[in-house]
């Protein structure tokens, strides 16, 4: 957390987006007819195929995971070591601006918009990131401000907070402990 | 839009995650060690492999579909002809509470949260639904607030707007339309 400054931009490559990929996710994840039917998706709003918005979404988030590694990496380069991400807790807003068509080629941004520590994980900060994606026309396709747990690297923690963590450990208390937080 | 209200619910059905299909997602489209790398995933701040919650999130949207598509055969079974559904504006707010690890059964439920005619789209309306899922310990995985696109069965469209549709459908005019709005 402490390796990213609010503000900071990350160019997390380009996708282009073939008919064969957009038929094959939404036959698994949204087997609606304009995304899987090329021919019924004609007479559809889109006027044709378009890609479920959640495949973009999946494309995007395997383009930014993949863009925080090589900033890792480029950490590392620097004699560092770099900061440990750990869950998500959401997604404060998503939004799908324009369909992605096959043959559209979809080039994404990720902009670090916020940072804080977590009120509710100690030794934990909250980055909010913002990814965006626009088309070979310069068109929005869409954006998704989402929130990332990442470790604090300086974070001392607390005895009592100590003693749970080691008597979670032990198998029949950690499992209560789990249940229970 | 017209056959749905406010506090409808739709019991989507449970799918069972295994460790292949968490792996199999996660190495297309999340690829970090607690989703790919059961060994790994040990020494990470989740204490074993978890799904990603992009994987959740479309495991659910498919159940969601298929929901839906069972409700607009009711509908045809009782004479009805079901409403036409849209392009989805986006989610406003989507949480993960609890990570789904193999094994793990993960319950959706599609609630109806709220509708309205569409500002800026004539003869549409906008669906506001809420799909959760909670796990077989009844915990809460996650729920997202989703918004539709739904067309108006009885809207009749204004002679402007009618005269725009008929020359968006010539080639040429069509294309610019499409690109200007």
């Amino acid at each position: 957390m402490e390796d990213f400054h609010v503000g900071q931009k990350f160019a997390t490559g380009s996708v282009t987006v073939t008919e064969e990929a957009i038929i094959a996710f939404a036959r698994q994840y949204d087997p609606q007819d304009f995304h899987t039917d090329p021919v019924k998706a004609k007479e559809s709003v889109f006027g044709g195929l378009v890609a479920s918005g959640w495949h973009t979404v999946c494309v995007g988030h395997n383009k930014m995971v993949k863009a925080l590694f090589a900033e890792e990496d480029r950490q590392r380069s620097l004699g560092r070591e770099p900061g440990v991400s750990g869950p998500s807790p959401g997604v404060n807003a998503l939004e799908f601006k324009v369909p992605v068509r096959p043959g559209d080629t979809a080039t994404f941004e990720l902009v670090i918009t916020d940072k804080r520590p977590s009120n509710s994980i100690p030794g934990w900060g909250l980055l909010f990131t913002r990814l965006s994606a626009v088309n070979q026309h310069g068109e929005l396709v869409y954006r998704a401000d989402n929130v990332g747990f990442s470790k604090l690297r300086d974070y001392r923690m607390p005895i009592g907070l100590r003693l749970l963590l080691v008597m979670s450990k032990l198998p029949f208390i950690g499992k209560r402990l789990k249940r229970d937080t």
